[in-house]
């Protein structure tokens, strides 16, 4: 296993493309901007997807699927909405290819031109709204709590591999509600839903809040967030969920009759997590040995790795492992057995080093004469020597352990990183070494123009469990009712 | 529930659209070609899905993720694949939109066109065997197994739900191998997996085959398949699995070093069921009062329909529905009680009909005093009395009833539709009541060609578990040495 891996200190943005890539999550295609994600960075992201899956079925959530194309006349409808997604569409205007003339390459066949352009969905609002008027007539028929797992593409010039590439997986959950109220309820629901994910799946801790006026989604009344830190300081958003008011029912004519017989337009929602997710879990734990994966997104939570000589030797430590193995299995834990021969345990012990594994069991012939297991767990790198008897029991201890510890470690971190800035200069001083920083802004969309061109820090959210205090705003002076949570973001 | 199904009889192609629509499987969208799955629809493909993914996982198969796009190039590499697909390929062209200069509508921004055309993908061929270029170095690498869910899309001018529209969802396996035999065996598992979905799951009997060379994928040496007959007599291909050869190794460079260090060509398999087999399933089994489902595919296996007319009698049955239900669902069977009172009893056992229901269970006041329970059964319409102290495993055994008994009715459809000829006059008669005929063929793809214009038949498959049986061709007279699968399809 030839690590090498680029070191966090010395060029964070190394390491991380680095670790993608030579953990087998994922590498760039053939295709500028696309992705290809590998079965090992696919495994996590099926995890994650069947968690979530199961927490929006549990809240009531079912899921469908809508059209990958939107006509060009859609993008139209909603004026903030096409503003927004214009300037990163891949527009299809073709329906076949052809010989040329010369028979000596396909090209597009200009006969075959669409009508209409189809605009690769970026997002789903405009196709999911113009089919919901179809679907809703009266209150009966609300709400509508529907998800959809699906691609989407947005044109970026600059792509990172999961942080930011011109496709990209993810879910988006549309709803239609008969009342502001429950709409708003809606929206709160799966933000929390989100950051329950983030915390006790991810292990990441994140702090929710409501985005500035500009940094709104595209239609927007409000666009809550889940805002999470990563190791090099730098805030990354893992989540959101909108309020989107009526302006998608009233830019698609969708009106239903309330309780009273009156007609009014739907309140919808929308709220999405995509494949960054993987980019923020991969940012927030790992080290410079690899990966490391909280256990319950781990494909693999335990690899057993036996060590031996003599081919008496193999059969005996297999036999051991296999014995564990089952009892492991037993108690739902993934365990993979790696029995290749063609490798070394230190050739091994590197690679799910490396893979993030959580915890690696040795077994060697001293372990088979005194009935024990060597026992490494993959995030603080302690050994232990366990009894075979009780070791299951341990094992699955200790992986509730890890996922705890991992929690903390990225908590703590996170709180050593958070400051309070009350002038500018401070304010500039603290983003120098990175983190979240809590300052006072005076709430004009100019200000925080001005400070984010001076400075690259962006409003990440206020937080939404925040803590009333008058101050002043570290850049104008004018009075402010919070502080509200600035960082550098991916 | 105003049904109002177009009978099978009366019009067997209105009866299927109106079906999809009216149990709430899918309708068009706004786009040409595209459909929406309605979730209703979606979680029966969602059973499919996880189903037929622990098949793959079991087998050793893993899942990853590839660009929907592929650049046009990638195309031209392999001739045939080229021809087959040129025809149908939605083609992006520009990555972004603009403003019109008069500020009233937006158009595609022609600054912003792309250096080579995108094809968004119509299945992965070329840009899978692009990325196992750089995967494959020795025999060590292989074989990989790896499939992906994904959607995929193929221009089609005429559409119909589920059976044939632009975009559909499909999983498409693709597998590199270091010998020919391997693969062909890779082949050969991937056929008997599905054809063992759409038994045992589907409850759909399936005619496993070998595709004649008119019939075979674009690119493939050998392409197998299951067939499937509709109630109308059509025949259904409802799912492929392809033997490649080196094809797409040649064409994208994809070599190995085997275990003597001589350097060859990697060996493929690729493989695909798509959103088509919901057709397949709505027209192997349904009838003119709705869907009938099997159980094992059935979002809801059993329905509670509580029948009341005062308060106390609606708290009863709600009490003795919710006991049951319990019960049920420790069996791990899907229950919904329709507490609603919005419709009345005859209403929703209308609506649980159309939606294929497999059990209802009806519980009345006289139910209450006598601890019994009506429980209906979907297939064959019967109804029985249970008493309430045994009922959850009698239910679960009228499942298994009904899955064996949905089967066996559409194998004895099949076996009555399936039928000889010894000449062309009989064939052509015989294909008028529709179904499949075996019949011999010279091997000709002339032959084949004529026959199908003359009388749309097309050859389905040679059957994998043939009877040789020598004859004469039925159109030229000529020797063959076994019959084909002859059938109108869609």
């Amino acid at each position: 296993m030839g690590k090498n891996l680029t070191s966090r200190a010395e060029n964070y943005s190394k390491w991380y493309n680095d670790l993608i890539v030579k953990a087998d999550l994922a590498e760039h295609s053939a295709v500028k901007g696309c992705m290809v994600i590998k079965p090992y960075g696919y495994a996590i992201w099926e995890k994650m997807q069947a968690t979530l899956d199961k927490m929006f079925k549990d809240s009531g959530h079912v899921n469908a699927y809508f059209p990958l194309f939107i006509p060009k006349s859609f993008f139209s409808k909603e004026a903030s909405h096409v503003k927004g997604f214009a300037k990163e569409c891949a527009v299809v205007t073709h329906y076949r290819l052809k010989n040329s003339d010369d028979g000596k390459e396909i090209v597009v066949d200009e006969s075959a031109r669409l009508e209409e352009e189809l605009i690769v969905r970026p997002t789903s609002e405009t196709i999911i709204w113009n089919t919901y008027r179809n679907w809703i007539q009266s209150y009966r028929d609300l709400p509508i709590l529907v998800n959809q797992w699906a691609n989407v593409v947005r044109w970026e010039m600059r792509t990172r591999l999961f942080l930011r590439t011109a496709e990209f997986l993810w879910q988006e959950g549309h709803t239609a509600h008969a009342g502001r109220e429950e709409a708003v309820s809606e929206t709160l629901k799966m933000l929390n839903i989100y950051a329950e994910f983030a915390e006790k799946h991810m292990a990441m801790p994140v702090i929710k809040g409501v985005k500035t006026e500009s940094e709104r989604f595209a239609g927007a009344l409000e666009t809550y967030c889940i805002e999470a830190l990563m190791q090099d300081g730098k805030a990354l958003q893992a989540g959101t969920s909108h309020f989107l008011g009526q302006n998608f029912a009233k830019a698609f004519d969708v009106k239903f009759t309330n309780k009273e017989g009156v007609q009014d337009y739907v309140w919808a929602t929308s709220w999405g997590v995509s494949t960054r997710l993987m980019g923020a879990l991969v940012m927030s734990h790992s080290d410079d040995e690899g990966l490391v994966l909280p256990p319950k997104l781990a494909p693999i939570q335990v690899v057993i790795v036996p060590i031996y000589k003599t081919p008496e030797e193999r059969q005996a430590t297999l036999e051991a492992a296999s014995k564990i193995k089952q009892e492991l299995q037993s108690r739902s834990i993934s365990v993979k057995t790696d029995e290749r021969d063609t490798h070394t345990p230190g050739w091994k012990f590197a690679e799910y080093e490396l893979k993030g594994v959580p915890v690696r069991i040795g077994i060697g012939p001293r372990d088979i004469q005194n009935q024990t297991i060597e026992v490494a767990r993959r995030d603080t790198k302690e050994k232990s020597t366990y009894q075979v008897v009780d070791a299951a029991l341990k094992i699955e201890h200790l992986l509730e352990q890890i996922q705890d510890n991992i929690y903390k470690k990225a908590l703590s971190f996170r709180e050593t990183k958070t400051f309070s800035a009350d002038t500018y200069e401070e304010f500039k001083e603290m983003l120098k070494h990175g983190g979240f920083v809590l300052a006072h802004w005076d709430g004009d969309p100019g200000t925080e123009g001005k400070i984010k061109e001076e400075t690259s820090a962006t409003i990440r959210c206020i937080p939404y469990e925040n803590r009333k205090e008058e101050g002043k705003c570290i850049y104008t002076g004018k009075p402010s009712a919070q502080r509200v949570l600035f960082a550098i973001a991916y």
